[in-house]
């Protein structure tokens, strides 16, 4: 049997054209063979999801067509709506995510995963966390504008109001950097989901639920958090020099796949100066004090900064309160989830990985019931 | 790079001491070293979840405990109530599990999987089964009682009148036989969910997600639905002969792990016999032309009944809808997932497997952009 490789580190458990971490270089590279860095400046979210979803970057009545269809699909249904209402406003908006999007992909049988229903539920995840959002503000529930695109249609249905055109620009192009990165947990997830046979809904469900917990998704909440503590650039020093002297892990530092610093950090990290000019200052700061610590702590160790370090900082910028993050990372992801599950149908193979048993062996105990 | 591994097949991604399935000599062991066929006959699906969660048997006082607490687990909260009542009575009922189960464990705050909220989950189960069948049904949703166990209390609140001892017993020892199975892929996907941190909750929605597929938990409905094509033994040599020359795959033969008859399988078989009758009639014919097709096709391959086949003719002779088949696997596996889930705590480490890139390099393509 082969040897035990925790997290599985290192086994591959795809073969993938959707995206690849080319973690020695520092570079990720999208479906088609295009490097984030020069997709980001010319293209938008749908745009991106065009490309991971078909493997071409769409032409000018394709981009027409998708976006009609994805601002055709904002609406909730009935069972989604339900369950909105339902559900405690206050709860974590990743929980009231994972179970509305689960009310809304709901159906009466098995339907195998579709691009269709890829374009439908990644339209859908701006309806759900704007609507989180005004319910926890106790605010009347915006409804979706066709006109706007994803990124604007989102800020407008979280502050009912019309973005200016820069924060559109600035969360399109969180959007457009975190819409894939190879097989990362929750897409790790959504694939294991999706080699059962299970329906699309459900990969995505599964995802969500990954992507949740704070040595994923939840990372970049547990970033701004720390900056929150550090709170200036002044105590970034003293803070930081506190926290590792009681073996703090620094949020935002540190990746299980790249060796450099983050292609995906970099580019934020120039946005952050102009979106949140404020905050990139005491980030600034804390990134450059982590960084020194963290290399006289581990020299041999790669300890870059990560995206969700730089993402919490334009995030603020873009006016996303925090504890949104999650679910606008979720909102990013699901384009990349959804492609995954799609390209893993041409050769699905149940996903059941072996273990070892470290428990005692049949007969060395007997059975000591309970008395009847 | 190591050698790929569709399906993570002999890749070990974890260890436990949960349960082994021991393939090559068809047992499966159950936490503490017992084997399934040692604890069938003596322990109920209470007895067998501390068992999973605890490492030990219960005695008397622990096991009155655990009933208790469970008996008084089984009420849905408000967020869950609303969203049932909201979904689609009609709709998929893994997917009105999969939400239902969302809403009810959706929490203010990231709470650490805790033993308390596994047997809080596991409890509701049939909470949410019962109350599915009965609005599909348009009839009343039975209160929970808790002067039931766990198995007659499902059967209660499907039928809204109390089972008989043998249905109660069947359907107990279906929830024991399933309630763990070593790193099935459910199991595995709750465990990538828990390996980022996430709660109990999400690992258990993953789950779900995942048992859904038809390769896994939807196998127990597929097996039914071939039965139900075959309708009678005299049947079955002329179905299977045109299936098999259809190149259609049988349901309920073939496992991933097990390479002898499936220990779980010979037991519902033997209990088939008086739950079941009838259909175990057409079952036991199927089964043995099945097998000898098989054989005469592939004398390499191992191709023993597995134990969907015959849950399902069980499931049959409890009286339960094979409509909810799925549900109920579930209902029996929740005890398996929160009890890996539990155990993963203890060393917890992000599951983020490599993969393989198969698309082009980076520079070979321009890019072509859609005009503005």
């Amino acid at each position: 049997m082969a040897d035990f490789s925790p997290g599985l580190e290192g086994v591959v458990a795809a073969e993938t054209a959707v995206s690849e971490v080319d973690g020695a270089n520092g570079r990720l590279i999208y479906r088609g063979g295009y490097l984030i860095e020069d997709l980001v400046p010319v293209v938008s979210y749908e745009e991106v999801a065009y490309l991971l979803w078909h493997g071409e970057l769409p032409n000018e009545s394709q981009l027409d067509a998708l976006s009609e269809e994805m601002a055709g699909a904002r609406a909730l249904n009935e069972s989604a709506r339900g369950s909105l209402t339902a559900i405690d406003a206050a709860d974590d908006p990743m929980d009231i995510l994972r179970t509305v999007v689960s009310a809304q992909g709901a159906t009466k049988t098995l339907i195998k995963p579709s691009l269709e229903e890829a374009v439908a539920l990644t339209a859908v995840f701006p309806t759900i966390v704007g609507a989180t959002w005004r319910r926890r503000l106790r605010k009347e529930v915006m409804e979706p504008r066709s006109d706007l695109g994803h990124a604007a249609n989102l800020l407008w249905m979280m502050n009912g109001e019309e973005p200016s055109a820069e924060k559109a620009h600035w969360l399109d192009t969180y959007l457009v950097l975190l819409a894939d990165h190879g097989l990362n947990a929750s897409t790790f997830a959504a694939r294991v989901v999706a080699s059962t046979g299970s329906d699309l809904t459900s990969c995505v469900v599964g995802a969500i639920a990954a992507l949740k917990g704070p040595a994923h998704g939840g990372a970049t909440l547990a970033a701004r958090n720390m900056l929150d503590k550090i709170g200036s650039a002044d105590n970034a020093e003293r803070w930081l020099t506190e926290a590792h002297a009681r073996h703090e892990r620094f949020s935002g530092f540190g990746h299980r796949v790249y060796r450099t610093y983050d292609p995906r950090a970099k580019i934020l990290r120039e946005m952050a100066k102009t979106a949140a000019p404020e905050l990139y200052t005491t980030a600034a700061k804390t990134e450059e004090v982590a960084l020194r610590i963290l290399h006289e702590a581990h020299p041999d160790r790669p300890n870059a900064t990560n995206v969700d370090f730089w993402a919490s900082v334009v995030l603020t910028g873009v006016g996303i309160p925090k504890e949104l993050f999650t679910t606008i990372f979720a909102t990013s992801r699901v384009a990349g989830w959804t492609a995954h599950v799609l390209e893993s149908l041409s050769d699905l193979r149940l996903i059941r990985p072996a273990s070892r048993w470290v428990g005692p062996q049949p007969g060395k105990k007997p059975l000591q019931l309970a008395k009847r």
